[in-house]
């Protein structure tokens, strides 16, 4: 079958093969603020734009639609509605440090407080099985609108050290330095795409079932000490990561 | 609100809040195969581990059973059923290189070919408006099952120097080094988070609106010039991207 597709002229591919390139050309134009200004161009400057049908270039839109990046307004055309902002995978930051020129970062904290490791946290920071950490639910907001819903188990010693009243308007990675003393190190990060459970989605006001970024992460100290154990669930209709990769490490 | 809540004992918080916790703990126990050689542990084993009710717990094993990566088999308890495999985020490096340790990656070319660039592509490669580049779409499959919808555009030049034949098996990024005669440089890389679209789920074998990690790349060779622009929708339940994060940049 390889050969016989490979053949296929790309006129006769299924008008849904073409939408769905011309929409991942098209995010990328909406999410750089490139028609952040105004309305995008008329489906026909489009079509002709991409090479495409204004058909497939309805298609496409309807697809950005589904992402709630845009919304099309009678009378006006397609409008970007997303607000999506970067994170950075290039270096170690908190959300406020990494989101300050796109507005005010402010966490509701939703728990707060000593907890009973479960085995497999007390495990990562090298504790004993028993011992207790510190446990830190915030629902981090970006201009007053849910970004993410962040589940923070901290050594406890740095947890102790906490004032609560801190976390509403700064970053733990912070306040972990200011109460240990050292700067951070390194963190190990997983990245996955899941869709919202019923209960999360209402949290972060999205459609039940949205496509969520989640991430987990482990911070540590300069000194090697695992301090921080983060399990992040990001909108994805409001956050991007963006980072470069090189082919061979320096 | 803050301090009310912030002094909410761990105990009086919703079981849903507790759930949460319990199934992102749990999640990475499942996905680094802790548990892959038979079921996971009986639910009051879990509680004790957690420190959880057993109806937390229950509600936890839902969490994942919704994300895929457990199924609970009557007689059997719940047995992790995910296949869920890491893609490195430090090094630039193609699926069939990352994942060889993971099993045989296979790809079904559904479009190879010249065309004309829309003009956002032409732009990113520097190439004038109009300008041809080299199109071409795989399924691509890890041990039979689909792992990534990849759409790519390369440079005239370099799609020109591909052969079909060697795409099936082999990794872009090879064959463009081969038909440059140097190796690849770095490369610049978005990851998002969104919902299938109905003809992605189908072609992705997905149920409609399922989490798709969303990665586009723009590669250049060691000497700077672009020369390849991908958009890849991946699996959000077959694949984990991990890396680590400095500080500070070296």
């Amino acid at each position: 079958m390889t050969s016989e597709n490979a053949a296929r002229p790309a006129a006769r591919r299924l008008r849904a093969d073409r939408a769905r390139q011309v929409a991942d050309v098209l995010r990328r134009q909406v999410l750089d603020e490139v028609y952040k200004a105004g309305p995008l161009p008329h489906e026909e400057r489009l079509a002709e734009e991409f090479g495409a049908s204004r058909n497939t270039v309805r298609e496409a839109l309807d697809l950005l639609r589904g992402e709630g990046l845009v919304r099309r307004v009678p009378g006006a055309g397609t409008l970007v509605v997303a607000e999506k902002v970067p994170h950075g995978l290039d270096r170690l930051a908190g959300l406020a440090e990494t989101l300050h020129e796109h507005g005010e970062v402010v966490n509701e904290v939703r728990a707060f407080g000593p907890v009973r490791a479960p085995g497999p946290v007390a495990r990562r920071f090298g504790l004993p099985d028993g011992a207790d950490v510190f446990y830190v639910e915030r629902l981090r907001r970006l201009n007053g609108l849910p970004l993410s819903l962040d589940l923070t188990y901290l050594a406890p010693d740095v947890g102790a050290a906490l004032d609560p009243a801190e976390l509403a308007h700064r970053d733990v990675f912070r306040l972990i330095e200011e109460a240990a003393g050292q700067p951070l190190g390194h963190a190990d990060i997983s990245l996955e795409a899941v869709n919202a459970d019923p209960h999360s989605a209402t949290v972060l006001e999205v459609p039940r079932g949205a496509a969520l970024l989640m991430l987990e992460r482990l911070t540590r100290l300069a000194d090697g000490r695992p301090v921080d154990l983060e399990y992040v669930r990001f909108r994805g209709d409001r956050l991007t990561m963006r980072g470069r990769l090189l082919r061979d490490l320096p």
